[in-house]
């Protein structure tokens, strides 16, 4: 990662106004290198600028070659202890290499064959799954296995024991979201390994999680109080897409209940607090009716959006895509995101949101409208 | 109200702390009186209890007796401006004649005759509907229109517009809490008439509120950051049942997620907080098993119950009754309460807990348990 | 207390409103009665009115009175176990004879002769003392001797032992704010004797709790996060008193830091949050400069002024009155306050406010401002 | 930087967990690398160590060196519009040659010639200066000059306009703490230019800041509500030393309000909140009596110190070092700090600390005692 000479970073810094270099300067210059000392003056621009100006680039990666690629390591890879996880991860290509999608988020694909395991283990990495299609997978959290079907969400807390088994005669795929890039630059980051094989290999509709939670508005005595992070493991697709629907029935109906006209969004939130599902992780599910144009939006922060269903066109900053079915892209920090669609779209996203709010430098900005 | 005078209070002063009353001192006293001055001497024992003692009485209030009573107002008594609602309130008998089930609660059955209006206003004072029985009314909240059936929860909070219209050919009964004698004890309360006649007579099944709200664990994008009041206008009585069913079937699976054997229990909270309902009211549902007792339990504040179902043995204090649907009763603050059931009982409750809470004054004690 | 006959109350009902007196709305009143049920539409204007239409009166108590008063008590009644204190309440005279200065607040004088003590007890009622003038007594809060001198404010949180102790050879008088009518009528209180005398006479210039705690932004490391009441003892004259005349200074040279022109004020506040000393009381020391009228104001919940020094007219609703050092008026709820002075006046005031503000019951209005 | 291959890694896998290289896994490996995909199982062992293992190294800047470096760029540079200001940074030797004393915390000393400016601008990082020596230059901070002399303690928070100015007959060298490199990495920064000059050349004694919040426990009442940063912005020396006598004081007394024996310690605070002083940036300043050695210690984040008077050994992870006057050095995350010291020492202290805190990501752990 070499961001000083990146030529996309806006410069506040030009060279008339550095100072003339001097034998004395020069000698200075060498003093401080040896002493591992760096001026501000010379790395102002870069390391100030103007406005958020990641190296972080806009990409997109197609599900019909992601998912072959998966389904290859299928084949190749077998998923035990030490690798601990068949899961493949998206890296940006402004990231040096790193197998990062954006300088907070990690975004994975991650495969089980038939009948496989992963192995238990915690780690306090804040993680999620998201499933774009299949089904036939438990991932047993803290000895809850939690079934995961087209359309689910499923966060996953950091420091809950987890593994997962596949109970079904089909492979599955799906996607893994976690803040690795952050805890991994910040060095916030703890592992632990749990048992070689997951701690039950039932397979019930209903986590205990949702038995106990995932009643609108009701709380059981005994669970009361905020947690940092959600209890309820699994958010299903019926309830998401029945939120979406209604959304975009009120607003027909007279009611401007969504984003602006014809996008409706729910977020994912913590019933104990009604935040983010996560502490470092906030999670949404966006609706575009047939014929919907979104307004440019920025914001200080990254996001990771995959294409649910549908169609549509999409532009980050200077790149552009027509996006279908399982698709992922990435928005950098303060890049311009538009989304339109003729025939309908739904995305889900994650975003490091929570970090920059909870740290009051949250930002954002909407057509010319400056929040 | 005359509680100097109560022989239940428990007196911390007795006659010997007192000074004689010498005729200086009567002369004194005298003078004080003169000058609108109250020794604490005196009066210390009744204001400074060892602990919680209030004039408020355990009583019970039989649904036989009051629906009829209800019914002969809907004869009797028109519904209109000025009276504004049919309501008639739980009079505690330690509370000197005034409309208060306790100190701070309002409970009372309200009654409306088929195709009959109840005018629109708005007061601060935080309210919620209950319905043991019946359907057909629809309470119109803000302009949406939010129909009331057997077991659903209908909260109202402070400074909403509200009317209620009677769709059916049937009379409807249902129960009204509110904070208004905490209100109006402490000088808070605004009050404001609307329109004569409610906004709508619309009677949709499931109001804007539930379509927007009605999701667990899902927000609108709109609507996000906390609200001092759940904007969910109505809990139905399906997902509270089969929130309580979950909660003994996982505890007869193992798992100990009730309050204590064989009692479940959920609070209704806002969504936007994962706190209570409302900023003055606490509302519980509690489900007691067959062939259960639970502990006796004390704390501050006071509670108003209502059988919704099954029946029941009641013990408050020194009172005891034999309990079934319908039936209010009345725990006054840091009464002892047990219930036991040998068939199945289910018990609404609401209570004045978060004004406690938000001011570090409550407590509670469990068979010796002292928190 | 019987707030319903009221002259004073402004009536939401009239009797038009009411339905005709026929004998079958006889009877069912009458059977209301024996069942201890009250209507709502006969009552509804006493109990919710337009505004908050407060029993309790504007009054003063003065200085010149209440001092002697004291003095007598001082000769005549001892200070001992079982009376606890030298206390005399302000009866506000709208409510029937309590020793209540308004519905939630406490007010006293209390004294103590030389060489006395107070026992040692502890209840949850929030209590604070505010010195007037004199000095010489030491109140010993769980073993740490604050001493009390004139302008000081020593707030004394709920459930911490407390007595007091006169180390020197003059009496001393002081006040005494408490919440004991708040506590009371919400059946709240608890209280536990401790021993008889002070567990400590020692008389050091600076609390234990001052030498840790009164240093501006700054807290030891072994005592973070929030309490519910500040851990700070006292609050020193000579703090306020700067911190006032430094507003009044910055006002002086353009910044617009005071209330309105001439009127500085500070809120005593609990290092651990920022916000009020303690979780029922506000408190506030007001400072007019001379040839200052303030702009009528009035809110929700009630006050209690003295004067600390200087003379004034202050009018609260209809009263009005001169006032100078050491006089008490009370301000019942939405009454309007104003307060001028040629000379200059220093006002310590407190309230309920914080109740109200936890419990989203707040409103205030200025001059045509409503907030 | 290039932690991948770094030999400090603590590895959770080892070659043992990898597929065996076949030409299939070979082509597949090439086809993820075009895709732009990484697998997991290669990089696990460094991105979810087992504990944090920052690639950042404690290191120790000498006063004795770094001050003349300062010196001479006083001499050589100049400062202006574009350089903005004469501040060179420690550039910690583990990561990679960037001007970052740890991966989110910016230490840099900072130098003003007499009678020279800097001139104004702003930004959303968060600032401190902390001074260890010297006076005469005031920091203009939204138009309030605010003196710096040795001791004192100064936030910035973001987003403030700020320019310096030396109104005295010296140079002027002090220590700048900022959230830079967090801000950098996370995308988050904006930056705007002011005047190239500062808005007043006024020296005043104590700022207009002080003058309004300085008061221990009190608030002007027209600056209520919580602040996201202090609006305090001179934390004065003699208030510092004042409270850690004290506190040395009462634990000679027997009061045990130290952190551990000799170990005295205060946390710069934000007066509207009770919490750190910058929504990133934690501020401490410790005091060891003679004689004293501290636990080891170690937490999650990191720290820079600088030795404000005293001498002292220290040790960090596996570095020693004996420290005197004006000696920064660096703490990385979950590296064990101890500290020991024959005559005294105190130490002003930096820290990372709020942002794992809001995010719940904050473990430390001391002597075998894990929190």
């Amino acid at each position: 990662m070499s961001p000083v000479n990146s030529p996309m970073r806006v410069q506040a810094t030009d060279a008339d106004s550095q100072p003339e270099r001097t034998p004395q300067l020069e000698a200075l210059y060498r003093n401080f290198e040896q002493q591992l000392l760096i001026p501000l003056w010379t790395e102002i621009g870069e390391l100030m600028p103007p406005h958020p100006a990641s190296t972080a680039l806009p990409h997109l990666w197609r599900w019909k070659n992601l998912l072959p690629a998966a389904e290859q390591a299928g084949e190749l890879v077998p998923v035990g202890r030490g690798g601990e996880r068949r899961a493949i991860a998206l890296a940006n290509p402004g990231l040096g290499g790193q197998p990062f999608a954006t300088p907070t988020l990690w975004a994975a694909i991650q495969y089980l064959n038939p009948m496989e395991d992963a192995p238990v283990h915690r780690h306090t990495q804040n993680a999620f799954r998201f499933v774009v299609e299949g089904e036939g997978v438990w991932t047993v959290v803290n000895g809850d296995p939690v079934a995961m079907r087209r359309g689910d969400f499923l966060p996953q807390a950091g420091w809950h024991w987890h593994g997962h088994h596949n109970r079904s005669a089909s492979a599955m795929a799906w996607i893994d979201g976690l803040d690795i890039p952050f805890q991994h630059y910040t060095d916030a980051a703890f592992f632990e390994f749990g048992p070689d094989e997951v701690d039950t290999r039932q397979a019930p509709e209903r986590s205990r999680s949702e038995r106990l939670w995932a009643h609108p508005g009701l709380r059981p005595l005994t669970r009361l109080g905020p947690t940092p992070a959600t209890p309820l493991l699994a958010y299903r697709w019926e309830h998401t897409d029945h939120a979406l629907s209604e959304q975009l029935a009120l607003e027909a109906g007279g009611d401007p209940v969504t984003v602006e006209p014809g996008h409706a969004a729910v977020r994912y939130t913590n019933p104990t607090t009604g935040g983010d599902v996560l502490p470092t992780l906030r999670t949404e599910f966006h609706r575009l009716a047939p014929h919907t144009a979104t307004a440019a939006h920025r914001e200080v922060g990254s996001s990771v959006f995959q294409v649910f269903d549908g169609t549509g066109q999409v532009s980050v900053g200077e790149a552009r895509w027509t996006v279908e079915r399982g698709d992922l892209f990435v928005v950098p920090s303060w890049q311009p995101l538009t989304v339109e669609t003729e025939s309908g779209l739904d995305l889900f996203r994650f975003s490091d949101a929570p970090i920059f709010e909870r740290l009051h430098l949250d930002r954002s900005h909407q057509e010319g409208i400056h929040a």
